[in-house]
This record gives structure tokens, sequence and C-alpha cells, in this order.
């Protein structure tokens, strides 16, 4: 009789937000890991979790002896990034890898946090350590870190699209690059406000943080433009979950659609989560809700040399938690697409 | 006492579809005009209105006859292009004016529909003498036209945010126009497809007619815009009405977001149907819901000379009905705004 | 020439909020008022009016000396139940007559207003003095009263269609009566909350306050139905205005639909603002969209006697702003449909 | 080494609708049955399939002989009520098991059936053998039956909600039962309607088939009621899936609402499928979203001795792929929950 490994046990705080719940949705089918939910004054009153005679979650404070205790291999912080800040140190001296989901240390160094975030890092040396967890672009870092920034749902999308662009060198970068970004609701998370009211969002669409969103660091980190090249928007799309990405340059090189399609046929060629579309067809966000797959579509007009990418994900999954359990396969020796296809 | 002039009356062709059942919405509160409704028989079996046990508009066959018979000074066309090429000629032998707010007059030549539209123009002498009825950039030439071609939903807004700017020769052109659009579900009236079925447009947004979309040509003409020169794309919400647009563009000339505010402000201090956002606000879909306003807000980084504007309509009003009311205003000289405040 | 009279000038207080808003966009087009805003420290910052380059409306803090200053003639308390009870005695004593929206005013006694409101009542006697503004059944009263007490959104539609039939006698009372309410969730205030939050409305629909909602007693006091007789509940439905409630009953007396729908149509004949739908047809909430009206249907089963009414109205409407403007016609000795057809 | 044994092949024929294509979603992570699709002349062009590079299931005709060819244990019928009874004949001669998921085989007898379908049975041997497919309730016959009729979406939630309180005898019969029901668009079908387009449905709420809807004798059938003691209403929601009942009865002989949620505590002890909700707690459609539960709430006023129930599914699940599944389960003697946790 085969053995059969006991599961691994991994802790998530911030279990109530949108994020976390997920990541406990995802994470309750994983064949190899066990969820534990570690509980912390910051946690709302609500359960997020559905009413399930069957399964409860077990739950411990979110304290580093009982990290210890219960042999954590791995916390989730799906917390704000200020929570992220306290508790990550705390989780990785109790021994466990520690995948961060918030904007704390997506940005390398000290000065580029201060400037998009607005506030002095109280942790640099760990923003210096940290990895940065887009597998796709990244997978060798990843399994050595203790540390995961889990990137920003947008630039996730965004440097899927972008970068493999600026690495077959397809772009007119004089002409700069516009990403135009609609966003669900979740995206900006579970505590109330005006702004994700349903009477404010029902029915409307508007745009926020235009050229200054804080994610914008995080495109031109990865992808290698400048910020005077990018034009990056942000909208807020009445759904709930979803990011689509339309993605404008100009190319002197491209002659033909297939010949767009091919750089990221040949880039995602053994990328279980990322889907290239046929020429005439373009991803829409149903296609990839509760998925973990980043897709993308293409148009390009070869006389004019005006080409537009087309990518979508799932803010919560490959945005989010569904991205995070990808960089937990990783850090933990596991197969990339468990829990996940 | 004063003489109280009684009201003329006009006819709505397709008063079954989404545009045409708001025209006679608008109308029922005009203070000169009183609707009456042209019974076609593309008509669906279904009546638009809301029962109303106080006021039933009158109703009577869409012919020559009945045109002339009731007297009326003007008629809308809220058909579709093919009803419009046929019903055109007939209305104006009558002795109406029309208003067409389909496709098939916009394009001024026979050569120009027939690439965009994909077939012969069966009427090219009344393409050519339409008066193209946008009234911020063609206010003269409507008033002395027999047929006055109603401006597409997507072509209103973007030439109100185009064409001020290059007018103020404030693009650099070389980099291009990017313009970004999102529409509501009615835009693409009301036959029942597959494509605007509710399940498939809840919780989804998806890009069509990338780059080729049957309104770049009405963005080129009003614009002064080469075709190489703009990326269009539209994308359809999950909303019933309203069009925003972020239009993306990259300038040498301007020093900042106030100097880029003034060429709008300036363009537009007299007209009624234009509002000018002061800098650090934008305009969303909820404040132009069920109003005539085109609203224009922009964004400018002085550094790089990247440039966001984003405007927004009602598609059905300024995108269409109440545009043709404002029109009808103008063709019959009677105050611009009457109706429509 | 004839005299045209000026507007008289009414307040209104807590513009801010969903009924307040709507409340200043009718009154703007009403034809012999002028809104004011009164400013409140309960107002939060945000102007909920759209902007607007022609007209502003003029605001002056929301005290009594103001309200004398101006002298307004009436003053609308959009406000919540603390606040209205804090400010009507006020406005009262500066000379103004009062229409509150708030469920302050509502319950006659104080009594009852300490069982379904958990409070002690501030003003007992302004309770037992304050007209119940409904005006098909309290027409007599309301231009008698100085304070007006708007009905709740939920009783307007339940009542409109409840006590038509008991005053007819052609409930089997014995086996109850059922009220089934749906509502948008502008309903619930514009105050943020994780209830009315987007992601938790959207693609949901949540059943609260079954049995005990405070809007019961409204409902037995103008319906006569006893408490043990009337089972009904709320539902939140994720659209931003409207409310349908489906109204079930047995009948040992009624013979037919048509029977059913003539106590409807004798008891509404000269009223401006319900509509009786023909039998086969049933009211939606489309048709009552930023309307005054109640839409009334049935349906009858004539073998066992089992009864069902939909009635519909838009709660920000007929169930809060337009009802309040219908009072204030009538307290002021307006033309009652003025401003509001 | 244990043995692995192969997976069984099922049939799905109508997998371009929602249901069918829900069936194909689920089917593909069941551990025991492989889904092949079968192709027949009345499928859209429309592949509801999303594009994954991985996995493309296998298609085959939907004839007699490929069900024999590909030897396949059982078909699913997601197919129109004409199609069905065309069709399973036809796979019951392959030798096939077959689940319809139509209206076609519920009935049981040819009369009911002409009564409710407005048309002649063309199979009533079938229609007379056939076993419904409610396993809470019908668990027995399922396994022996050739042909399994899966239950309409709105009888399987009003069953398990009413006819618990039947067989208790909790429920005061003369006083009648409401039961008051809201669904999502996808119960309508894939096929486009103007009565399920987005515009029309998008701030919507319409009653419709009152008192006379299809799916009444489904519940009289299983819950024992009269025609006469039920008043049932459906209610189109803007929502994509879901379906909420709320149901009213009275009651002499309950005590308080814990007497009331034992009955279905200890009726469904061992159903994996059906969840009770404790006392201050109701169902809300997310909580069943995408699940195969059907979640069970109450509230009673111990005084009058009314009674609420809200129970709750997912029309496309438990309503219809998912409950097919445990049928196919049932039928083929596999694990009832496999593939559907």
């Amino acid at each position: 009789m085969p053995e059969v490994s006991p599961k691994q046990a991994v802790g998530i705080a911030g279990f109530s937000g949108y994020s976390g719940a997920e990541l406990a949705r995802l994470l309750e089918n994983h064949p190899c890991v066990q969820p534990v939910l570690l509980e912390h004054r910051t946690d709302s009153g609500a359960d997020p979790q559905p009413l399930n005679q069957s399964r409860r979650l077990q739950r411990v404070q979110c304290t580093p002896e009982a990290v210890r205790g219960e042999g954590l291999s791995l916390v989730f912080l799906a917390t704000a990034a200020e929570v992220s800040l306290n508790l990550a140190p705390q989780m990785l001296a109790s021994g466990a890898k520690v995948v961060d989901l918030s904007g704390a240390f997506r940005l390398r160094t000290a000065e580029r946090f201060e400037r998009w975030y607005k506030e002095r890092h109280a942790q640099p040396e760990l923003l210096a350590e940290a990895a940065y967890g887009l597998p796709e672009f990244c997978r060798q870092s990843i399994p050595r870190a203790r540390l995961i920034s889990n990137p920003g749902c947008f630039p996730t999308a965004a440097n899927l699209a972008i970068r493999p662009l600026i690495e077959a060198d397809a772009v007119e970068r004089a002409a700069g690059i516009v990403c135009d970004a609609k966003s669900g609701v979740s995206g900006a998370g579970r505590k109330p406000s005006l702004k994700t009211s349903f009477c404010e969002v029902q029915e409307n669409l508007s745009a926020y943080a235009v050229l200054e969103h804080r994610h914008v660091p995080e495109i031109l980190l990865v992808s290698g433009l400048q910020e005077s090249e990018l034009s990056f928007t942000t909208q807020l799309l009445p759904v709930d979950r979803g990011i689509l990405e339309t993605i404008y340059f100009r190319s002197k090189r491209l002659r033909s659609v297939g010949e767009l399609l091919e750089i990221y046929a040949n880039r995602y060629a053994s990328e279980p989560f990322v889907r290239v579309y046929p020429a005439g067809t373009l991803p829409d966000l149903r296609r990839v809700n509760r998925t973990n797959f980043c897709d993308i579509g293409a148009v390009f007009d070869s006389e004019s040399g005006r080409g537009v990418i087309v990518a979508t994900i799932d803010n919560l999954v490959k945005g989010a938690a569904g991205q995070a359990i990808q960089n937990m396969n990783l850090a933990l020796g596991l197969p990339e697409t468990a829990g996940l296809l």
C-alpha cells in the first residue's frame, strides 16, 4: 500500500477579508496542505466562511507561539500592509515561511515604498530580502525565499501582458504604452466605504488613481518600462470579481497579429496558468472567473503598427489567493498547480 | 394675455426600441412639441411605454400620407440603418424634416460608408446632403438642413473630448491617441441576442470591434485625426446606460492640467450641455445618467507630458435621443435646451 | 398680463442622503417652490448633487434663525429618526411646517414607538399631533397639520394594496395575509455598511427583519389588520431603487379577478398616483422607476379563493421624496401633482 | 498497490445550454466518471466551455450508435422537454441509463402533464416508469430506475422545505401555505429572449406565472399538498444564479422556533446536501452559490403561530446539474457526494 503523506498545516491571517476567505475556500480542497485560521484582533466579527455542518477549519491565535505550536510550514498574510509589516517578522521568527498578499514588501527599496505609499518602511531589511512572487518571471527565487511578496492584482495581468513584448523588443517605446485597467469591487477589500457601497457602484463606472496608482512601480519593476513610458489608469466596474486590462502600443517591427501572438505562445508554452487566445478571439471576465488563469488575446493592425492586448484575471485568484497558493506550492516543493486546477 | 403657441407635432418611427422609447419619454415633457408615434411593420409587438392612465400618445401609420395628414414638422427615425435608408426619402418627400438616429447618413461619401458598413449605400445624394448633428461643432449647418444625421454614441463623447485638443494643437500626434470606450448594454439596441443576454453580461466585461468599430470614421471626420493615429476600442459594461471614454495622449506643449482644462473651459464656455470638471475631480456614469450632458475631466503629468481625458455621456440621451431633440430644437428654431434640462 | 407668483422657499435637511438628494433633484423642477439646502453637522462631507455649471442650490445653516430669515414655508427632514426628533420642534418653532421622512413621528403613541423602535420617544406631544402623510387615505388631515410624518416605504405600497381589500371586506382574515416585500438597497440609506457593500449585495438576495420589521405597525395602523393576521418579510434586492410587494390572501366572497380589480379601480378612480393594471398584466420595478406612482396588479383563482396582489413603487419617490412633495403640495395648498408628473 | 478503477464514460446532450455547461464543468473534476459531449442539431454554434489548453472534452454525435460505441453508462439530457421526449427512448435503447433535466418525465401521468404543459405526452409508458430524482425523499427508487427525472429547480427547494412540515403535521393546512419564489435568470435557459435581456432584467424585479407555474404539480406530488392549499409565485431576480423561496404557514401545534428547526434537523440529520441554520440566522443566495447545498432557516412567532421558512439553492447546481450528478452517483452505485463537495 502506498504511503500517503500527511497534509502540512499552513496558516491564514486575515481570513475574514475577501482574499483571506478565498484562500480558505481554495485550500480546503488542496491535496497536500491543511489550512488553519489565525485569529487576529483586526478581524471583523463576521465569519466569512459558509456555514457547513461537515467541516469547520481549525482556529488559533495569530501568535508566534501558536504558529510554532501548530507546526505551520507557511503563513499567508492576507492583511493590510501595516498589519503585514508587523506580523511578517514574528511569523518568520517562528520558523514559518511567509507569503504576504499586501503591498508591504513588493517594492524592494524603502525609497520606492516611501514615494508610492507615502510613508516610511518599518522593515527595510525584510523588504530587500523578499522575493517577488510572480512565478512566470521569478520562479527561481521563490523556493529559496523565506518571505514571498505576492504581486498586486493589476501588475499581475499587466506584467504577464507587457513583459513578453518588451523582451521581444516589439514595442516602439517612444510612443508610450497605455494600460487601461478595469477592476471588480472585491479588489478594494471588505471594509465598508461609500465608494464600494452598492448604490454608488451599481450602474456606474468611475476612474480613479489615474497615472498615480500604487501598483505602477510594480509594473515598471517587472516590465522594465520607465514611468514616463507607461500611462496606467484604473476603473471600478460594477462586478464582484475580475480584472480586464486593455493595453495599447505601437510597433514598427511586428508584421502581423500572428507574429504578435507567437511571442506569447512561445513565452508561455509551458506555463500552466497563462492561456493565449487565437487571433480573432479575445478573453473576457467570465472565462477566468474563479480560476487561476491569466488569459491573453491580441489585435494588430499591420498597416499602422497599432497593437492592442486584452488580458484578464480573477483579481481574487490569480490576482491574490490563487497566485499566493501557487507561490506556496513553489515554496514548499509541491507541484505548482496543486489545488489550483 | 400672452398668446400661447400651440405645440408642433413631431413623429417618432422606431418608438419600440430603446432610443425611440427614450425620445417619447423626453418629448412628453417638451414645452413646444407634441410627439406622435409612427407605427412601422418592424416594430415588435411590445409596447415600451409605461402604462399611464392619464396620457397615451397618439399613434398613426408611418406613411408619407399620415405624416402630411398630421402636419408633422419633423420625423425622428430611431430605426435600423436599412429602415432609415428606406424611410428618410419618404418622410422628406412629405415635407417633414428628418433627424435620423441610425448610421445611415453619417459618413458623407458612399465609399466611406461601403468600407465601414460593408454594403453599398442606397441613397448617396441624401448622404451627401445630410448635416452631421453634433451641435457643439456643427451648429450653423443644422438649422438649414432637411436631413440631420444624429451622431453615434461613441463619437459624440470622443469628438467632444478630442477635437478641442486637436484644434489647440496640444497633442503629439506621432505618438497616437488611444480612446478606450466602455458602454452600457442599451447601446446595442433592444433586439434579443446572446451577447446582450443578462447571464452573458452580468459579472462580465468584454472587448469587441477592437480597432474596427463602425464609429471610428465619425471620430476621424470630426476630430481631424488620421486612422493610423487613433486606437479605438469598445467594451461592454454590465450597466443599462452610460458611456465612459478614457482618452490617452502625449503632449510636448502643455505645461499643466490647468492649461489642459482651460482648453475645454474656453471651447465650451457657452455650451449648455458640456460640463468641464475642475482639476482633481473626474466624471462618472451616474452623474450623467438620464441627462443630456457630456462631462469632461482631465489628468496631466507635466514632467512626462502624459495626458488622460475622461468623458462621459448617457448613451440614450446625449448619445441618442437627447441629442436628437437638441438637433430638432435647432432645426425648428426652438431654444436649444428646450425639454432637455 | 397674468401675475406670476414668486416661488416659495422650502428647506431640505439631510440633503446628502439618498432621500434628501432625491428631494433636491425633484424640487429643482417644481413650478411653485424653490429648495434651499439646510446644512447640518450630520451631513457627510460628500456633495450628492451633480456638478452643474448653471444652477447651484442655496445653502444655509439648519437653524431656527436661518429658517425664519429665509422665510421657509416648510422644511423637509430627510434625517435619521434621532436627528428628526431634535430638529422637528426647532423648525416648527420657526414657523415652518415640517414634513419628516424618518420613522420618528409615524406611530402615534409613545408606547407603540417604544415597542418597535426599542427606545423612549423624546417628543410624545408632537408624536400625537403629527398627521400621517399617506394622501390616498389621509388627505383631509394633511393640510391642517403643522407636522406631517411621511410614511415608510414598505407601508406605502402595503397599505395602498391591502386597505382597499379590508375596506371591501374581501379577505378571509382568519387565514392571515402574507406580504412578501423586496427592496432596493437605497432604502437602507447612504451610510456605508457591510450589508450594503457591493460585494455582499451583488448576485445575492437575503431576508431580514422577518416578522419584526419596524414598518409593521404602520401597516397595521392604516390597514386595520391585527399583528397576528399579517406575516411581513423584507428582502434585499441587488437593485438601487424599487420595492415590489407580493401580497397573498384568501377570500370566500370574491368571484373573479375582475371583481378584485374593480375594488382598486373604484377606490383609486380619482387618485393621480395609483395605477391599476388590467387582468393578465402585472407591474414591475422598471415601470415605476423614478416616478411617484404606486402600480397595482392582481391574480385570483376563483375556484380556491386564492388571491395575489403585486404592488410596486420607487422607494425613493413614492416611498420617500416624491410622497413628501405630494404632502408638501397638500400642506401648502398647491396642486397635489405639482412637480411630480 | 491499490487498483485504480478506470473512469466510466457518461454523455451530456444539450451541453451548450447553461445546465449542460454546468454538468460539463462539474464532471471534469469527478473522480469516477469522464464526460463526453453529445452533439445534437439543437446545439447553438457557441461553445460554452472555457478555452483550456490542457483538457478538451471528447465530442461524439448524439446517436444510439455513438452511445453504444463509446460504452456510455449514463446519458444526461440537458435538453428542452420536446427534445428529451425524443432522445430518452433512443438513449435507453442503447443500454445507457438516462437522467433527464427537462420537465418531460416529472409528472407521472399523461393527464397531469397535459394539464400543466398544455400538450399531449408522446411517451406515456416512460413517464410512468421514470423515477423522480429528489434523493432526500426518493433515494430507494433511483438506483433501480433506467430513467431518472431530475426535479425542477423551484420544487427542489420547495419540497425540501415543505415536506418535513407536512410529515410532522405542523401546518394548519386550512390557512394555506404561501411559497414566494425568486430566481436568477439562468433558470430561464440560454436562448435569447427579450425577457432575459440585460436591459430588461437589470434594476428590475417582475412576477410571472403567478399561481400557474408548471412546477406547481411537482410541489403538490412530493409535499402532499392540495392545489388549493398552495399559493406559489415566481419572480425574476437580476442575478445570474440562485433561488430563494420564502414560505409562510400557520401552526397551532408548534411552540417555538427551536421545535420548528428540530423537525428539519432530525429529518436531514444524515443528508449531505441539506444544511439547517440555527435560530436567528437565515440563508442567502451567496452561501449556496456554486454548491449542491439546499440551505434552510426559519422564524416562528409562538404567540400567533406564524411561521416563515427561507430555503435557498443554486438553481444550476442543486436545482439542475448538481442534483443530476447526485442522481447519477446513486444510479451508478458511486458515493452519493462524489464530485459534489
